[in-house]
């Protein structure tokens, strides 16, 4: 069985993540608290069986703090869905946050 | 061939737009360059060959404005990638933003 | 001396927090970490010496989550600039997410 | 009397224009439909007079798109309270998106 739909929900977890997160105020300090809520947040969503996430590069302007971007996330994902399951990724290659399918098998 | 990938692309194409733009005060009068700015901000992106998105039940508030949530899009998106289209959409069903593939083909 | 500059700058946080973390996922399990996350994410910003943030009114949809909504922050936020002091804060008021200036004091 | 009402308004219409828009993606074709937009959805809150937004240095990624960072940004507000106008802007100062008051006065 094709794999579709839970690609199609992968791709949106992704999606919603990045621009739900991104542009948040973000220092040495609390980067650990927002790695933590933006797992949680993704995995309270249906179809989410486990997310992880860290945050690289954590830099800071001439006030202190630095704004999350989408290069410095390291996300992996796995959705189910109708008995597939889809692992999923992102994470910065040559510059762009890229989102990746890493694999899709039944469960 | 299967389209778990341009499926993927789709998703993430659909939780963006959602995640980037719930929350914007909206109007009446400004409820038009809404639409249009958001179905050429999915249009900009890599894979997406066409969208078209209304927004409805724009209310306001006792202070004459509203907040764009995600059951008053309507967004129908089409993707291509590896020689597969898929056309997505995203509609309020039972009071829930619904996000679906509609169909996959080959192109 | 005026507060209008710190003024400023405490309208400029809980504008930023508030479209920033609208549309979150949350549920029962994840309202803690968001809760901290905007917190540390509002204290890290210049000017802020102190935001305290919870969220209420946490439900879920037939897929068991919410989204976040403002009128589910209660927010409070102490900046300072230039030698004045402004505590301001959020939270519901006739369905409203009304944001006020608590006090101005120098320092 | 004092601005400080007014001025916490005009903070809090930047903080949330920016942290709603950051992260939208954007193309040289698009970006005028998003200046509309952003400009629109600041007119239509309660205290907004007038806004005018620009968008500059629009780039774009291998695939051919950017994404709105606040240093692109360029906006002007005039915000009313209580018989109090207040002129803030914000734009890119030294690599840093500035948000600054430059007038105050009764109306």
């Amino acid at each position: 069985m094709s794999g579709e739909e839970a690609c199609f929900e992968a791709g949106i977890k992704l999606g919603a993540l990045y621009h739900q997160f991104i542009g948040t105020p973000v220092s040495e300090e609390s980067v650990g608290s927002l790695e933590t809520a933006v797992e949680e947040a993704v995995e309270s969503q249906r179809y989410v069986v486990e997310a992880s996430v860290s945050i690289d590069d954590v830099e800071h302007n001439r006030f202190g703090y630095d704004e999350l971007e989408g290069t410095m996330l390291n996300v992996e994902v796995v959705v189910e869905k109708d008995g597939v399951a889809v692992e999923a990724s992102m994470d910065e290659e040559d510059g762009y946050p890229m989102m990746r399918i890493d694999g899709v098998r039944d469960v």
